[in-house]
């Protein structure tokens, strides 16, 4: 007799609630009776049985069988399957409002859902609301979503009937396996589709259709061009207000928008595309950070190197990078048959170049070698993006030669200079991946045990270093060697893989560089090399940057610290020289001597997101004062000039951020499993 | 009446003295009255008459033709004429101990001559000493070298005779124009030659034959293959073993013989000839360097940028570079037909776009874009070596675009950066070159008028900076605007062409890149481009570099600026304690805890060009002392741990350079003519 579990929807900390029913009933059954149980508090709507969301219309599963855990709506891990039913939603509206409407894929994606669809007069963004206003008709009818499963030839003909010819050449090609499908119907609508679906549309409580996008049919440009509805779906009003707003700030923040607002880097057609100009702002906050990077690299014993950005091809046919990686590079550049060159891709081949220039010994490793190395691969037309996806872009990297010995003191030295950076950043949220190996495949360079000692070994320095994260995930090493991947959380909630940590046992080998040291025991021995980058590439990093602090950046990075204002055109002398006394500490300052009213200065230097001002006037040219303005906390006083010059140029040594960007709360729901059609 | 003028050998500071000939008289015959006028203490050899070397068998010129000046053997500007002498002087010894010689060719060249030959049986280095003492014999016999003229079919039959066929040739075919020929005889040697020579060889007191080379007939890869006898001749023997000694220092010197030894930089096949990859030694010593520049532009009001290495093809086509520049580029990197990348050869198109990435107003002009941009250019590989000549080198380029009233003080401001930096490096000699254009040419752009204002604008700034030099060079401007060279001499004395201030008024133009602001009067300009690089490219200022100062660099500029020895093993946790110190005060320090002798740690310390040892035993630490060391002035004497990091962090921050280099004055002889064969 299956027996079901639920939590207590009063009270969902306490302990589940078991309920056993016959043989044959249906989750909906079990939702039935947790409803009375609950006099109605408790709607429960999909459930989750190992892990995947189910539908209401699952059967209950048999003894031995995994627990089943009921969602109710609300439950975010529910939503999924309400905003699939959403999307059906949508079409059925289209279906009414439009003439010979034939659809193609409607899944869930991110926090939302789409249709591809071809309507014989084309949707346009008039329609929209329309569209809305049908759905919102469909959501207050509630009428009930049923599954009903035929044989596969009674499913082309049913698709045949509803006027659906992608449906049928979808059937009769891509689902050929299949020999059964499922339709889901709700009053005059039905719709080929996997499920699940909620039981009926009332617990929809807030959408928005965002969007129309142009699409292909299978996504292939020689078929059906399509048109693609996008669109949002919550529980509550509130949640798609709160989702809405998190948008709109996300659309203001795009780095790409405020790249081209605050000045901070440009793309130009005559020079490529994803190939980035950093102006003299940007150009600015880049070296700031690169400068604070070269502290950390010279207070932790890393020595600075040169290369140059092309390399012979035999160099990457050695590596083993070439063709490897030949869809993502430019092509060679060729001089003579036997002379071309690549734009390096790494810069690893190089170093170690600089490692084999003469011999080695034990002494001198680790021996940690560090380069702004800008390298070019060619990313498609269609991923390119701003800063975060480019063709040319400028790691921070380094590369450790070490003893075996020391791989664990380097490892753990990394991911050190690692926490540095994103505390400094104030990414206060980030996990950890170990890139493990996939142990059934046979990609991997050099003999399983090494790889064990390998992979043990970055998992207990990960470990003892208390990292969040942690779970080793197979398949995701690199094919030399394991790896640590630092996720962070920007402040609007979204994951970004940048910094990583990568062993390497393949470069140094015999068929590749053959790298060697002379040992204690005088004898020839292989170092392990250590891939790493804190940043990852500075283009992608900054990016990032600019989007987690909305281009608001703390006093230390903003590319113009401090600006001095003085009152009105009687205070200029004076102004002149605090800008000097500013100048003179470090601090990047810039000085308005327009003849605007002071307010406009003030709200210009906010606007340009400046975070401190320096206001002066005749008094304080009397008192050598000044006052402070934080753009963000307003007027902090009036002081001596020495002190204010002394306290910012505090503030910058220590790189201060004193105002952490709020998080926002936007990103996509971790998707339990798909809920989707075919 | 002809008169020659004459100085006074017992007083060649006092006024030239006069006297007249009768017409038809030689040059011979005022030497002689001179040699008896002075008994003999005068031995005229050559004369100069309009800057050009003249022999003494010329006729003495007739009045109102320039005034003559007798150059006495020990006259620096008779060198090349003896020196060519000293190469027919070889070749008749070559002859006299050679079956079947071929002669080529034999000029003076640098601080010496050649001659290159063919012999049925090869010469050998073994050869050199056998054919130096020979030629001994002949300067010993002191046989006047005599001059012959005769019709061009006469000198066939004469080289024929003398079983020359390559002088045959040439007669035929690069002689082709001349009526007649001449010839120099010296006893039973016969040469073809243009001359002039000295009267007879008694004079070159001291030479020496100082390599053997492969050479092809007239350059050619194509012709028959030669030997090239190099070798140099003084007046005196120390004359020759001073410049022998230079030569053996400069050879020490050699930055790629230094580049290796102190570990600089190195240069890998499999990356590619020409490009450089900078060893940790090298690379702190450009980081220390772009640190230099990098405060000055910023303290000079430049801006950072940032571009990639490569741009469309397109860029190039519009900038005018390509296919201009097509010989000394790399190939194109083809990616699709209509999608074309170069590796950028040149960093101003960049710039350009940066500029033009929006509208511009003339409140922000000045702008000065920075960057140190690494360009490639493809040299042939035969003109590779080192780090002077190399395929791949980062400028620390920037471009000024500036209005057209802002030019002079613009192009100041760049000449006073050039003089502060060859200042900080201890380059105290120089001269300005001013490349003007060249009036007959057409292949400068934009109207004369442009050009006078902009040559005398840069004249003029030249001028009341007091720069040495300073003569306008016509032709030497590039096509696009005049420009300043600084050519530095090292300390070997020789000359390099670094800095350069280059005004452009080509790329902002409307057939280029368009470039405009908006005036103060609303209207549209044109902004003038100011080409700039105080050290030119980091590779060849650093090899240069590395010359000049033998690889011992000042205190600023030492990779290692300090290492701290402990006097044995007792004082090794006081040593580490001192080396965090200096350390701490931002000093690059190392740390010598080798088991050996204190002597022997000097010793090594020494040799590896460190500026400055802190030597520290029980009684330092007892006291709180340490001992510093200079590696030149030796003991500086016992004195506080901060006292001697105070007095090594002020001179790091002064960036004192306490040990000049000395000039060797190693250098090629200005050659007021030619005096070579035809």
């Amino acid at each position: 007799m299956p027996t079901i579990q639920f939590l207590d929807p009063a009270d969902p900390t306490a302990a589940p609630q078991s309920r056993s029913f016959t043989t044959g009933s249906r989750l909906a059954d079990v939702a039935e009776a947790v409803r009375a149980d609950t006099n109605g508090s408790c709607q429960p709507i999909a459930a989750l049985l190992a892990g995947k969301l189910v539908g209401l219309d699952s059967l209950v599963p048999e003894e031995g069988e995994p627990t089943v855990e009921l969602l109710q709506a609300g439950d975010p891990r529910a939503l999924p399957v309400m905003r699939h039913s959403a999307a059906h939603v949508m079409a059925r509206a289209v279906l009414r409002l439009f003439e010979d409407v034939e659809l193609a894929f409607g899944p869930t994606v991110g926090d939302g859902f789409y249709y591809d669809m071809r309507a014989k007069r084309p949707i346009t963004e008039e329609d929209l609301p329309v569209i809305e206003a049908e759905m919102r008709k469909i959501i207050a009818e509630d009428e009930a979503f049923e599954r009903v499963e035929v044989e596969r030839d009674r499913a082309v003909e049913i698709v045949r009937d509803l006027n659906q010819p992608l449906k049928v050449e979808h059937i009769e090609t891509g689902l050929a396996e299949h020999p059964t499908l499922s339709f889901y119907r709700q009053g005059e609508f039905v719709d080929l589709c996997r499920g699940p679906h909620i039981p009926s549309p009332g617990c929809i409580g807030g959408f928005k259709l965002t969007s129309l996008a142009g699409a292909y049919w299978k996504g292939d440009a020689n078929n059906a061009q399509l048109q693609r509805l996008y669109g949002t779906a919550w529980f509550t009003q509130e949640d798609l207000d709160r989702h809405l707003e998190a948008l709109e700030e996300a659309r203001k923040r795009d780095h790409r928008v405020l790249g081209k607002q605050l000045d901070l880097f440009t793309i130009s057609p005559l020079v490529g595309s994803g190939l980035v100009l950093w102006m003299p702002k940007g150009a600015t906050l880049r070296s700031v950070l690169e400068g604070f990077v070269r502290e950390e690299l010279t207070a932790r014993g890393y020595e600075p190197v040169y290369t140059p950005h092309i390399g012979k091809v035999d160099l990457y046919k050695i590596s083993g990078h070439y063709p490897y990686y030949a869809d993502s590079q430019f092509k060679p550049i060729e001089m003579h048959e036997d002379e071309q060159y690549l734009l390096k891709p790494m810069n690893c081949p190089h170093h170690t170049m600089i490692y084999k220039a003469r011999p080695r010994s034990y002494r001198e490793l680790p021996l940690r070698l560090a380069e702004f190395g800008t390298v070019y691969r060619y990313e498609q037309s269609g991923e390119l993006g701003g800063m975060t996806r480019v063709r040319g872009f400028t790691q921070d990297d380094a590369h450790i030669f070490c003893t075996p010995e020391q791989v664990e003191q380097e490892v753990a030295g990394c991911i050190d200079f690692t926490l540095k950076v994103l505390e400094s950043l104030a990414f206060d949220s980030y996990r950890v991946r170990l890139g493990f190996r996939d142990k059934a495949s046979d990609k991997y360079v050099g003999p399983p045990e090494r790889w064990d000692e390998a992979e043990a070994a970055i998992e207990k320095v990960a470990r003892e270093m208390n990292l969040p994260g942690c779970e080793p995930e197979p398949g995701e090493a690199a094919f030399y060697g394991p790896k640590i991947d630092f996720v962070i959380n920007d402040s609007l909630g979204r994951e970004w893989q940048l910094g990583t940590v990568q062993l390497d046992y393949n470069l140094p080998s015999a068929e590749r560089f053959d790298l060697e040291y002379i040992g204690a025991d005088n004898a020839r021995h292989k170092p392990v090399m250590i891939h790493r980058a804190p940043l990852g590439s500075m283009e992608r990093f900054i990016g990032v940057l600019i989007e987690h602090f909305a281009g608001a950046f703390p006093l230390w990075l903003a590319p113009e610290q401090v600006r001095v204002i003085p009152v009105s055109a009687k205070s200029e002398a004076y102004a002149r020289t605090v800008e000097a006394a500013f100048q003179a500490a470090g601090l990047r300052t810039g000085l308005d001597l327009d003849a605007e009213k002071l307010g406009a200065k003030i709200r210009n230097a906010q606007l340009e997101l400046v975070p401190m001002m320096v206001v002066c006037g005749p008094r304080d040219e009397a008192a050598g004062t000044v006052s402070l303005r934080d753009r963000l906390d307003g007027d902090l006083g009036a002081m001596s000039l020495e002190e204010a010059v002394a306290r910012l140029k505090d503030e910058n040594a220590r790189r201060a951020v004193r105002h952490k960007p709020k998080p926002l709360g936007l990103g996509g729901t971790k998707q339990a499993a798909a809920a989707d059609d075919y």
